[in-house]
């Protein structure tokens, strides 16, 4: 087997996922948020000895919980974040956007509003719209070094605050002091705070993310999975946190089957990566860590760009009309269009979970077509 | 690896799910519906790989259909059953119960009747007496060959069908004058008929199972899963087809994500036993067709049984109370107690889903401890 950060454009053919099989030959994908890595040799080996021993009903079948996912889960939160978790508020799900889902379907209303830090991850974008619960934006503004945003003055009719953090697509972990004004706005005015936290591991310095369920547990909903850090997003086992009464009521007093159930594989998976999957992720985060400051490096001066706190995304301002459009025709590279995450289209998401050689590879690319699309702009 | 009609106590005894852990030392589980044996090896096979390939984002994650799963679920039910499904009708779920569960949500209200055969699946019942729709019943009586049935005069109130065919926990294939009848009623009284068929691949002789979606597919939601047939009742990966028009636009109103989504290993492991597991499916077909006329041989005269014609369960009359909790202390043997299925406590549901030997073992048991049970009682 080839290390992870040797991995060569051959050696990632055999993806057959979303991310590697809907670009043109030729092309390579730096969209959809996937890496490139293979998953530890923990969840391979999880998943083999779970095929191997039993695939039918598990012993936690009638246990709401999940049992050994909610351990698992409780005990990282509390390792690395000092959260303490409740292992009895533990439910499982297939993925965070069911979640999402299901607590704006059952505690608010077409119309209610949805606090959000805007750009805002795609796929959460897409369900406010679905569900007409329109997004409250705070708009997060670069300074050089980090993020900022301010409080919307209004937020009335807003029921709900929906936190990503780590923040997709920025890479922004949002300090303690900001958490702490969120906090305060939460109880002013009454919102379900949805915290997202599935990028919490992919924080380049420990200590950087704050989880919010520490600062406000009687509000929270904590959302995450292995799915992101372990680059198993296929998987669909995903953790909800219930720390808010009302929420948990609300889904108590559903049909106990109507949400669907964990499989086997996802938890042992999931349980294996969170357990034993360590010393991978820190493997990845070192090659992660070197890509993100390879891209600061690299990237063409007129591209706007801020080293990322976390995750494997960077937020990049082209300051060229269809961004993400022209570089996949003039450069070869796919990235997620701005507008897809609600912001203008000079803006594209690049995706670095990929070995150094496949990134600079992207980034000569793209520095050697950026003068001609300028040059054919002007 | 030994073959599956030579398993023995020993080797099973690395099954660490509900069935073989939940059980005291020495006694041997016949409860919960999961065979012992090992899955087909082409379900390993698919699970490796998918890990070892990819196990992000799926081509197929904006597919509703889930295209791989519809297709194969199309063809195989074509293929066998002759009804022909309609690959774009087909959503997937994590297992048959949710479904279940979502459409009464959907589409009934509280109070609404289900006409059920009796006795019934156990969580089917616990799912109607939750969700308050009260069974309306249609009591199966056996006749010494088969099972015999009749139409309630009265389905005032009923919304529903809920029709498992083949049956648990009577293991009968309900004929196709049978199901005409039904499919009668259905409309008479414009039911929607909810057909669990999940066990349809476990009918000993071809052409024994009759698709309700072939005789009526306007009115049929069809529930199945490789969950039973292929042994793998923890994975959660299940198919409905939304025939019946209402419901699909039912569920087409809601969030897209509400319900969640199957896995990758799920799916995987799902289109390879329907593709590549016959040749496993008939040698444990071999196995259990053995087993179900093993024990009209060898259970007690005065214990009434007959041999289903499909499944991998015998529902027998031992015609003493409490005959599982007794078999369980008496015995060693843990059955499925008749309440659970909605009937006296006479009844006890036996999953013959073992090795010969092994079920050798709990007949013998059994035919060692009813005379002694008897003369306790007189
Ligand atoms: C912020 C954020 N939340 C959630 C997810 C995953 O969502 P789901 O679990 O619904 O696939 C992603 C995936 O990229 C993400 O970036
Ligand atoms: C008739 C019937 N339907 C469905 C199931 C499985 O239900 P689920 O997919 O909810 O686990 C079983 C399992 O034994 C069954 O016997």
């Amino acid at each position: 087997m080839r290390r992870l950060d040797e991995l060569t454009l051959a050696d990632v053919a055999v993806r057959d996922g979303l991310k590697w099989t809907q670009v043109g030959p030729g092309v390579i994908p730096a969209w959809v948020a996937d890496m490139d890595f293979p998953p530890p040799e923990a969840v391979r080996e999880a998943v083999a000895r779970r095929v191997a021993t039993d695939l039918g009903y598990p012993g936690w079948l009638d246990d709401a919980t999940v049992g050994p996912l909610a351990e698992a889960f409780s005990e990282r939160m509390e390792t690395r974040y000092g959260f303490q978790a409740d292992p009895t508020l533990v439910r499982a799900f297939t993925d965070l956007n069911q979640v999402l889902q299901i607590i704006l379907h059952l505690l608010t209303e077409p119309g209610d509003g949805v606090l959000v830090h805007t750009p805002t991850y795609n796929a959460f974008l897409d369900t406010l719209r679905v569900m007409n619960r329109p997004p409250v934006p705070m708009k997060l503004t670069p300074n050089g070094e980090t993020w900022t945003f301010e409080q919307p003055a209004d937020v009335a009719g807003a029921k709900v605050l929906l936190l990503v953090n780590p923040h997709n697509p920025t890479g922004h972990c949002f300090t303690r002091a900001e958490l702490q004004g969120l906090a305060e706005l939460a109880e002013r005015h009454d919102l379900i705070v949805i915290a997202d936290e599935i990028h919490a591991d992919l924080a380049y310095s420990p200590g950087a993310h704050v989880s919010f369920g520490s600062l406000l547990p009687d509000r929270t909903i904590t959302l995450t999975s292995a799915s992101k850090a372990f680059n198993m997003g296929g998987v669909h086992c995903a953790v909800a946190h219930l720390g808010h009464p009302a929420v948990k009521a609300a889904l108590d007093a559903q049909p106990p089957h109507l949400y669907g159930a964990a499989g086997v594989l996802g938890v042992d998976a999931t349980v294996a990566a969170w357990r034993h999957g360590d010393a991978w992720l820190a493997e990845v985060l070192t090659i992660l860590d070197h890509n993100r400051k390879l891209i600061a490096e690299r990237i063409p001066a007129d591209v706007r760009y801020q080293i990322p706190a976390a995750t494997y995304l960077g937020w990049l301002d082209f300051g060229i009309p269809d961004a993400a459009g022209r570089l996949e025709s003039e450069a070869g590279v796919r990235l997620n269009p701005g507008p897809l995450f609600g912001a203008p289209d000079g803006f594209a998401r690049l995706n670095f979970g990929t070995s150094p050689p496949i990134l600079e590879e992207i980034l000569t690319r793209i520095g050697t077509a950026m003068p001609r699309i300028s040059a054919d702009l002007s």
